[in-house]
């Protein structure tokens, strides 16, 4: 640890490039009071403050309070992008902006989603779950009959098999942290523990697995091994507070923490226990992992330890050299991420982030790390570690395990998933950032 | 601890009336399979799964996923109840529905707001935080300039001091728990700490005080003692994810968890550094509590331990005698929950509930029970203690130091505020719910 060159007694230098130890004071855009309308930084000078200026909102009555919030109209660009706006007969892919959100919680309007025959209209009161296979007794659970049951509640993380499918490319994609990394989201779940209906309906101890249904037209469905299931396995029917969207499997979803997106069936409609994986559409077609020798894993549960930088990032523009807070999200399906290392100089050197409490299992984790951006290259990249002891692969060791590809994308995206390693943003003399390899 | 009168080995009586150890199994309205449509508890005889029915949902593609996405439309009885639906010029409430959420994280859409003049539509571009005062140097920051600090996130509630105001009612007040606790909430909030602003500013050290100002026209202000500004406040932008939607202070409020509602200033604009409070309108006319003795107490800052069950409450009706989850709400103002016991019988006996973790300080902690519902009558409540070791009062307790009053509500609700008492909820042989005294 070394005083800067600007000798500040709070500012010392972390690693190289710029990053910080601690939080460094001005010169972070902060104007003077008396010198507003500036926009200088460096103007010390005391200075009575200046009157307040009376804005049309400040001398008027407001508007009505509507029944449902919503954001303000100035925030009508904080959407996600939609890739099948016209609902053509394909699936249809919803992303996260996480460039233009902080904290850990991701709102329901905003988490990602994917369908794959549009988003269901189901009437709850007509919605039934089936339960059975091998148990003593076939079960069938309406939304009343659940209500009635102890519900737990956990924050956690849902990310696709498909999300940052186009880091596989051969060369970086020019796209922003939405479009590279949306397909992953966190939400406060509530629902009846699973374990607790299947003891009810009482398994057979010959039983090694469970295969759940969705109520859509695709009735997608994906095998989950019991020990899984009776561990932490919900059917989740209430989502940050309120009923689950339509979006995430309304009325109720299979939630299975830290485990593959489409796992967590929507609109979860019947759970067979079995003592064989049902080798489904979805877990021996799609979501399995090509390998560079031709074959492919088989099974694939597990989301891995993952992080990327969501500010700066492509799309913000940094607006002048200053100190500037490096921002992002750490995840891992194994459980709690333990530490995360920022990086300034494309990954010569490493300093650690702050990690927000409470740093939750198998839910996202906002780290933080201050930078002083001397208006020269650099290349910002983060990498995680969980509290299993996996670390975040480099791009390269990634590329030697599971290959790379100059194939366009396919309708599913590119011809990858489960892409985890780490991502590299440029950041250009005039402010701008890029996505690179590094 | 002893045998229930069933004799069933999982269930084991915790207190009196039906309060339950362990979850219990069957009876709590599941349908075996085969049996569907008879709405039968009791029929056991194994049978194979009937075949799912293929609603119209099963059958057809379904629609388009909108950009931000919103609840289903067999939900549109979950909204706030509004009480001046024409914005005409008074205050108005928004009441979150308790009753028909589950979790602790309150939906933006959904959180308890107050407005004193309608909401603003505040342009963020033009939106800028003053620190003036007792400061070395006054500083304006603007959204960018904030953009540029560390942020931290949280959990936590925002409770207004008028919130359960109607139970200062001599006499039960026939309502749900929206009306009665439904200006409480909780969500996370992401900001700047307050305390790195003053250290840019240079707090004088004779200061002892902050005063809080709004922008909207009201100019609502409040006085804050330095100590709490500098041990958590913060300048909060995001909630949940998203910035903060117009109804909670857009683009930025002040946060102070576990303070009372309306110190959490809305729209931000200005902080005077003081030695001394402002003994504005709202600190020294409104929400003070007036005691029995014709006094009333000088600043109320931390809002005490409270709890209340959300499910049974009134409005839910118990389909049948059987087994249910009794299931609300604690917190305090003062740090975590330590303990929630809950009672069946009007308070004679008590036992422990069980809390959803993670128990986060000055935040919504969840609480279930096992309940057992013999058809008779039953009185539910619940009582809380923190970890500061207060205990939630009991009614009795609470009237003979603030009073009641049969005085109609006024415009800001009952001549009183703070109640944090113990709430009384009779379940009827009919199932009905209704608000008693107990």
């Amino acid at each position: 640890m070394s005083k800067s060159p600007q000798g500040a007694s709070s500012i010392h230098a972390a690693a190289g490039n710029g990053l910080l130890h601690r939080r460094a004071l001005l010169g972070r855009g902060v104007m003077v009071a008396g010198a507003m309308g500036a926009g200088a930084t460096g103007a010390l000078t005391a200075a009575a403050a200046e009157p307040l200026t009376e804005a049309p909102w400040s001398l008027a009555p407001g508007e009505v309070t509507p029944p449902y919030g919503h954001p303000s109209r100035f925030e009508k660009a904080v959407v996600r992008t939609v890739d099948n706006p016209n609902n053509e007969p394909s699936g249809s892919r919803a992303r996260t902006p996480h460039h233009l959100l902080k904290g850990t919680i991701t709102p329901n309007g905003l988490h990602f989603t994917i369908m794959h025959a549009g988003i269901p209209d189901i009437d709850p009161a007509q919605h039934k779950l089936l339960i059975h296979g091998m148990v003593k007794q076939p079960l069938v659970f309406d939304l009343e009959a659940l209500s009635r049951y102890r519900m737990v509640t956990r924050v956690g993380f849902v990310e696709c098999g498909g999300n940052s499918a186009p880091l596989f490319s051969n060369e970086p994609i020019q796209a922003d942290v939405q479009a590279l990394h949306g397909l992953a989201s966190c939400a406060e779940w509530a629902g009846v523990p699973l374990a607790t209906l299947l003891d009810e309906a009482g398994v057979d101890v010959s039983a090694k697995w469970i295969i759940a249904e969705g109520a859509d037209a695709p009735h997608l469905s994906r095998s989950v091994p019991l020990a899984k299931v009776m561990d932490d396995a919900l059917v989740a029917m209430y989502q940050n507070g309120e009923r689950i969207q339509p979006g995430q499997g309304y009325p109720m979803r299979l939630y299975l923490p830290g485990y593959e997106g489409n796992m967590n069936v929507k609109y979860l409609r019947r759970i067979q226990v079995t003592d064989q994986p049902g080798m489904t559409y979805f877990e021996s077609k799609i979501y399995t992992d090509p390998l560079p020798n031709g074959k492919d894993t088989q099974f694939y549960f597990v989301q891995e330890v993952k992080s990327f930088i969501t500010s700066p990032s492509p799309g913000l523009k940094l607006k002048e050299p200053g100190v500037y807070e490096i921002s992002g999200i750490a995840y891992s399906g194994n459980g709690r991420i333990a530490k995360v290392l920022v990086s300034a100089d494309g990954g010569k050197s490493w300093a650690e982030a702050a990690l927000d409490a409470p740093r939750l299992p198998k839910a996202f984790t906002r780290f933080n790390m201050a930078w002083r951006w001397d208006g020269g290259p650099a290349v910002l990249q983060s990498r995680a570690w969980d509290e299993a002891g996996n670390a975040q692969p480099t791009r390269e060791q990634f590329v030697t395990k599971r290959g790379q590809t100059s194939k366009p994308p396919s309708v599913l995206g590119f011809p990858g998933h489960h892409f985890n390693a780490i991502t590299s943003w440029a950041v250009a003399p005039n402010g701008e950032v890029r996505h690179v390899y590094a």
